[in-house]
């Protein structure tokens, strides 16, 4: 039951620094620290959503992989200091600490492709106050895009019910938020991007045949299937929308053969045109050429073509935009710290009490709770120690000690975990309309 | 009136290569096209948006100087090459073409800051189908996402009716995504952000105090204020909602004095708070002390605070997910290509005819139509050569020239441009409520 992250991977040499990846404030607040003697005092921060967005029942933890990567290449060089104090954003002493930056504190947290529900502790950051607080923002960016990515991508799995999706959206969002896009939505479950660099860098398994322009630039629908029928051979997926879906099917069977692999239809009425054509295939005998439906698809399009006969979904602009939730609201809170600099000073529960934002002190960790029949019920959060019942699977896992990434792992790992978490929740996680959490979070005090 | 971009600046050497930010269909119509003798054939692509999202009244040109950067970037080095031959994304021959490509074609387009409007012909890339198709995805990632952003920026500063705002939303996106967003918000209007690497790679200018944490590390709020005013001076913004707004506001004058910058207030209903700050400010004589208020703030909520005694806003969410529009929908299409790959073969326009989203061939440029009081009345979009009547202003400038980047600007005269743009729109372009696009688009052929 308890899935820890192998311990295996080398990480990814980003080439580049990630410091400045970072809001102004926190080095502010690092200087001023280290001004009035307080920079030292062990610190813990927690990174949580005080609720999920728009009546989700549950999100996903994703982007731990790259975030372990990217805290590896924090540190403060020479254009990022010359910068910092040729703008005077920190003063000549608050350089000469940041020039000796590496992060040496420890980082537990749920691993990606767990499930997550409001006040989850999905990451603990314990550190001195300097060395943690710099991690804010990098943190919140890395974990807020891909979660949110990766929880639409999740319902859209669950929607699809087993017919395989495609994530194409990497032209709807930022070029670097495309490649985490496509990986996010590989960890929930898409079986392929069109994005080559996740392909390249993340191991994300890769697909796209042809767009509209292809056929365009030939002379006639015939010759540009002709040609795409030469270069990749009759499995390719041929795309029958560009003029005439019935006759672009009919030419497109009668150059390849039954052998055709797949027609991809991007506009109109998907659910009727697909049967329209299935109907027309089966007619030609090409029985076994699949129906690969795209276009402004999101998890509620997709359970609608549940009963129509559709082999695959390619998803675009609603992945990468969260489907409505194109964050994840995560935040990054301190939660305790020590009294003073002394390595030994007591820790404190800490806590903030803005209206409407307040915020629950103290050192957390998490189990998921099972029912007698394997269905989880709780999400119990223990403030404290750790307290672990006999049908709670403990969430909580070291990823970064004494500096030393621990938490690395293939992102197969990730994808695999996350199809178990699923199965393991209550039916309701899979509704797609809006409701509360599928389980509760439930507080324990040590 | 006429807004050209200057040829100035060097481009951004960004570090690494950009051609496997592309789509695999790309590459895959490439290696067809090349075995069919069409990938020579000239070829125009025109990058326009069907509609402008949510009832918008206008959109706004962001992302062309990262563009210009990042196309410049688009080289097929070894461990890219390695990996599309390894994977069978491309066979030998066109893998040996991609080693040798770079855009040798000519790039026109609305400069960064303009406004836009649906089927304005936003950018125009024409070259060989070869090289031009290998740049969709790159161009839409750009544009689509930091035109987004720049567009609900703009109607945040309309908002806000010259307060200033400070972009401080990179937490909430990729961490990439977080630099890009910085930089389009600036381009509309925003004074500053949070973001230490749009400061350095932009030159947007920063800012940043102090978060919660900062309060809650010291032993108490008194000690933190001392903290931060021994280290930042009085002129700079303390928080002052951690615990009791009224109590920290007195504790941040009695040490500060008058000279105290600005408060930030990040929770509660900031205008009612606002307002008691405000009297509490100045019944202790900090008449000049600002307040700047942040958190969950989008362009309504701004509008909503104008009656406020509020001095700044500090947006975040709302700016980097579009405010509702996480995407501005720009599309890549093929509308005119030739009819055989000689020099000088004649070009003809082309169009799909998918259902619901149809194109309109031919190449095309812009002018804006002025009315007699020099107000914007009508995008005027020209098929074939361009047309431009007395009282239009060219909307259509070159960008790359050849290959050769004739485009690139400082992001200031970006700024400027935007600011002119929106005050020659008429006034229903700066209301909030939902409605038609604030001119209409006119087409005429040439």
């Amino acid at each position: 039951m308890v899935h820890t992250p192998v311990r295996s991977l080398p990480l990814v040499d980003l080439g580049y620094s990630t410091a400045l990846l970072t809001d102004r404030y926190e080095l502010t607040m690092l200087q001023a620290a280290l001004q009035s003697g307080t920079a030292d005092r062990r610190a813990v921060f927690e990174v949580f959503a005080r609720r999920l967005p728009n009546g989700r029942r549950y999100g996903v933890v994703a982007g731990v992989g790259r975030l372990l990567d990217a805290i590896a290449a924090f540190r403060f060089d020479g254009p990022a200091l010359e910068f910092l104090t040729s703008r005077n954003v920190v003063d000549e002493p608050t350089a000469a600490w940041l020039a000796d930056y590496r992060f040496t504190g420890d980082v537990r947290g749920y691993p990606e492709g767990e499930c997550f529900f409001p006040e989850s502790p999905i990451m603990v950051v314990e550190g001195t106050f300097g060395e943690a607080v710099l991690l804010e923002t990098l943190v919140l960016s890395v974990l807020n895009h891909d979660c949110a990515i990766a929880s639409a991508a999740s319902r859209m799995v669950n929607a699809a019910a087993g017919r395989p999706l495609i994530e194409m959206g990497s032209r709807r969002t930022h070029e670097h938020a495309a490649v985490a896009s496509a990986r996010a939505a590989y960890l929930a479950g898409f079986a392929t991007t069109s994005n080559l660099e996740a392909g390249r860098l993340h191991g994300v398994p890769t697909s796209g045949t042809s767009a509209h322009a292809f056929t365009l630039l030939h002379d006639g629908e015939r010759h540009a299937f002709e040609a795409q029928l030469a270069s990749l051979g009759a499995a390719t997926t041929l795309l029958v929308d560009t003029y005439d879906v019935e006759r672009a099917v009919r030419t497109a069977v009668e150059l390849a053969g039954p052998a055709l692999g797949a027609v991809r239809i991007d506009s109109g009425d998907l659910g009727t045109v697909a049967r329209e054509v299935r109907a027309l295939l089966d007619s030609l005998g090409a029985t076994d050429t699949r129906i690969v439906v795209t276009g402004d698809l999101d998890e509620y399009g997709i359970a609608g073509l549940a009963a129509a006969p559709v082999d695959g979904y390619g998803v675009g602009t609603s992945l990468v935009t969260g489907s409505g939730a194109p964050t994840a609201s995560l935040v990054y809170k301190l939660v305790a710290r020590a009294d003073s600099a002394e390595p030994d000073a007591p820790m404190r529960p800490v806590a903030k009490r803005s209206v409407g934002k307040p915020t629950r002190g103290g050192r957390k960790s998490a189990t998921r709770r099972m029912d007698g029949h394997g269905v989880a019920c709780a999400e119990v959060v223990s403030i404290g120690e750790p307290a672990v019942g006999p049908r709670d699977r403990p969430l909580t896992v070291p990823l970064v000690r004494a500096g030393e990434v621990v938490g690395a792992e293939p992102l197969k790992a990730a994808r695999a975990r996350h199809a178990a978490a699923i199965r393991e929740l209550p039916a309701t996680a899979l509704q797609l309309s809006g409701g509360e959490p599928a389980i509760p979070t439930e507080f324990q005090e040590a």
